[in-house]
Order: structure tokens, then sequence, then C-alpha cells
């Protein structure tokens, strides 16, 4: 698969335009004082399906010929992923299938159903769910459509890089979260030959990302108890080769690290914060602000299950 | 005291213009079809200080002649109004004291603290806090910004009304929460002469207003146990006038509407919603839409203690 590069990430912005928000940026005069520069918050969370997902799922599936998805698109995911997919089927009227491993929880898996998707339960393993997939393509003939590990999801995520740019000049560096890389990829694209530094910020408890950096070969993910469920996906191949062609950092977080993150951030922006998107902002407050003095942040999702909390 | 028209909220609009923020205005397609109409979220949550008080407090503190509060200014409030003057205060570097009830949270506490106002404790009851109140201008000479019942609060607050207008094109009401009635006066003043409708709305266990309006006399407000704490307080005076003169139309919700409300809204639109502020949206689900096609909703404030909550 080709690496996807600056104009990519370009024609994608152009693909999805007027379907997804160009959303807000927001700022805290408290949290740039606790960060010690002047940080901005990319607030994806307000995205369509509620997490930036929603940007590769689109250029996916709308710059896709209708014959390939006629048959409907599909994807394995417990997450913001499957919900996205579902909302950007709806878009050019394809059916969803969605393979949902049979621990996902109630909340995400009607936040999947709410956008339409056709549901497909498996056993939680890898290897089920993967089975599960090439059954439903074989059934249906649906067009798979993967999480992060493609280069047209990868070039949509970009699209927030570029607009970052636009809203907030002499940005000096863009933290993310990583899982399995596709937002952090999509950002090193739309901003190679800029001034602009990609950092990635991932948990202790699902830190394959930060093991391959080191040791330069792509580390397995071990089962990862990070309660970021966004981040507990392996690192893909693709975003693997990317991340090593501009030798990305990775900073790693605790989970008490995240949690104060979240609570912080939630109080103080108004926002929903959902684990996995306070994992930059509490890299930025563990690892310091690495001499950048405007920082941008991407506020991933805010999919947060508020049924027992009030 | 003279009844603030639609020039004074212009007015108020260029006075506090570049201080607060304009705030954006939120949609959800699942909030339009569950309401049977559009609406447009009006996120005054992130506001300056987490509330639309900012705008009040900020055009009271800003249109003053500094001579009148060179000795600094002072409320009594357990809540956002509190907040609202000690951030707008720090504006003109004028001192800010806030009698605050010695049963208010200390979360209310920290956020007035936090923007560097002097708090003094008071007994729970009006009169004790009316009396540390006198007490205290009497000892700093200080200048009294009350938190509704006040022509240039009135005008600030009416400035919502304005940007609504502007953000959201042949809207035909705007639902606000119903306390003080500092914020729906304004935007009675605003709308007057336009085609939008002002709807109230207000907790069940705080219906003072709802009562005065139906008998055609202020009512007192008996003690009130509404968990949206921001409309506890009594209706004003010139309020009420306010009021009157238009047959403004109040609509209550039980409790249990509110908390619901709160829920839907946060899980949905991705923003903290404080109770209060979820009052309206309670009032559209229960009472219907009355014949409007698009509905404004100001959500009024996001301040929620989140230290337990996570």
């Amino acid at each position: 698969m080709e690496v996807p590069n600056r104009s990519d990430v370009e024609l994608a912005a152009r693909v999805i335009a007027g379907h997804v928000h160009e959303t807000p940026v927001l700022v805290g005069r408290t949290l740039d004082t606790l960060a010690g520069c002047e940080v901005f918050f990319k607030c994806e969370l307000l995205q369509k399906s509620g997490a930036f997902k929603a940007r590769g799922a689109c250029n996916a599936v709308m710059c896709a010929p209708y014959e390939l998805i006629a048959n409907g698109v599909a994807t394995h995911s417990s997450g913001n992923h499957g919900a996205a997919l579902a909302w950007a089927a709806a878009l050019r009227e394809v059916p969803a299938y969605v393979v949902v491993p049979d621990n996902a929880s109630t909340f995400k898996r009607a936040a999947i159903a709410r956008y339409g998707a056709s549901i497909i339960d498996s056993g939680p393993k890898l290897v089920d769910r993967e089975f599960a997939l090439a059954e439903l393509v074989r059934s249906t003939g649906a067009h798979i459509i993967p999480p992060y590990d493609d280069a047209r999801i990868i070039a949509g995520q970009g699209t927030i890089a570029l607009e970052m740019e636009k809203q907030v000049p002499r940005l000096d560096a863009l933290w993310v979260p990583v899982g399995g890389g596709g937002l952090a990829a999509g950002c090193i694209a739309a901003l190679s030959g800029s001034s602009i530094r990609v950092l990635g910020a991932e948990p202790e408890l699902a830190s394959d990302a930060y093991a391959s950096m080191r040791l330069g070969t792509r580390q397995p993910q071990l089962p990862a108890l990070t309660q970021a469920d966004g981040l507990r996906t392996s690192l893909g191949v693709l975003n693997f080769e990317m991340f090593k062609s501009c030798g990305i950092e990775i900073c790693l977080v605790s989970e008490e690290e995240i949690s104060s993150a979240q609570r912080e951030l939630m109080s103080i922006l108004k926002v929903l914060v959902e684990p996995s998107a306070a994992v930059p902002w509490a890299a930025l407050r563990r690892h310091g602000r690495k001499g950048s003095k405007r920082v941008g942040i991407v506020l991933t999702g805010g999919n947060i299950d508020l049924s027992p909390a009030l």
C-alpha cells in the first residue's frame, strides 16, 4: 500500500468537506498555566459520531467507486470506528456491517446501532473477530474498511492537522494519542515539510508503539488493560512505516495520569473527554512542553457512557 | 430603574465584545428527532467563567465610571454570578468581594476564588447574606453589582439573543431557564419587535416566576429544593415588570425531567450541562415545540463538580 502524503490529505479534505464538521478549537487560561505554554484543543469530540474517526471513514466511503461498496461496507470494531463507518455508509446509502466482540459494552453497541449498522456478534479474540468478518464478507460481498491500517483512513484523519494549521497560526507541535496509529500517521503526512512537530502519547498499559519505535521493529500489543479503550489496538503496518520515516517521539502516561487529565480537561473546558482523548494532555503534563510555545492537542472523542455516572 | 430596550442590549454587545466569547451553536440530529423540530443550542457553558453570567457582569463592570468601582465591586452569590463578577473585576483591575453562604459547596467557592475574588462568609439565609454585604460595602466602599435585578446585567445577558439572531437565521423561539429572570428579561429586550418568541422554563420546585405570571403579582420564592441550583433565586422586580409587559409563557418541569434532559444533552452534544442549563430542553421535551420549527435553547452553564463522579 502506498504511503499517503500531504496532497492525499488535501484531497481528502475536499472529499469530506460539507459532510464533517470543522470542529472548534478551545483554550483555557488555567490549562495554559498548568502546561507552561499556550495550548489549543481541537474538539473532535464535537465531530459527527462523537469522534475524529468520522473523517477517515467518510474519506474511505466517499472516494470508493460505487460498485466497490454497492453491497455495503464492513469492519470489526468495538468502538468509535464502527459508529463512524455506520454514519459514513448512510451518506452513500449503502449497508454497514460491524463485527462487535460479545464483550463490548452495550453503550458502544448502541452507538453503532444508532447510525443504522447491522451488528454481527463474534468472540472477543482478534482471531474470532477476523473470522467473523471474513465470513460476513463472503456472505454479503461487503467491502472491508479497516480502522487505521489503510491509506484512505490515514489521509482522512490527517485533515485535522490541516484545519489546525489554519485555525491556530504559528503552532509548534501537535500532540495526538496513539492506538493503531491512524491519526498520528495522518498528521505526519499532512505536516511533512511544515515546522509543526507531531508528538504521540500512549498509555503505559498499551505501549506497543513506544516499544516498536525503541526496537525498530513492530512489536505485538500485549492484552491491553488501559482504561483508554480506543488505544488498545496494535500499531498498523503502514502506520509504523510512517512513524519510522519521521522518527516520531512517543511519550507514555500512567492510568492515574489519564484519569486526572480527563477530570482536568472536562472541568475546565466543559466538554466530554473520553479516556483515550485525555492521553495527550496527560503526556504534556508529565513530559513537559518540550521546547514548544504553542501546542495543539487533538481531543479525539467524547463517547462516555453517562448512564451510571449521573 | 429604567427598563432596558434593544438599543441598550446593542450597546452592551459593543461594550463586552472582545472580552467574552461569541459562543458556538451546536446541533444534534438525534435531538431534533426527539423534539420534532430543529433545535440550536447556544453554548454559554463555553463562555468565560463557564456560564452566561460573564456577559452581564462584564457589561456592568465595563460601563461603570472608574470612580464608582475604584474600591471594588461586591455581590452575594453562591454560584455563577460570583465567579463571573470576579472574572469581570479582574478586567479593570479592581477588587471583587463575594459574600458566600457557609453552606455553599467547596466546588463553587473554589471557582469564585480561582478568579481572584475575596470571599466573605455569611449565614445561609438571605437576610444573613444581605447583612454581610451591607457590612462589607460600609467597610470597603465597594460598589454592589446584583446578580439579575439590574438594567446593566439584563442588557448584558440579552446579548446572547443578538448573537443567536445572527448565528441562526429564521429562528421562531428562544427557550431560556428562569431563576431571577436576568437572562429572560435580556432576551425579551433584545428581541422586542422581532418575530422570535422568548419562552421561559422553570423547575416545579422553584416555580415563583410561573406563579407570579399566573397571579399578576410577584410571588415570593419558597425555599427551593430543586437540583437546578442556579434557579433557586426569587424573580427580580425589574425582571417581573418586563415579563408582564410581554406576557412571557413559563413552562414547568419536574426534577426527573431535568436529570433526564441533562443526561440526554451531555451524551449527545458532548458538552457539560449543569442542571439549571438542562431545564429548557426538559421543557421542550415535555411541553412540545409550541408551533415553532426552528428553536433556540440557551445552555446557560457547565459548572458541575466532577470530583466524585469520575
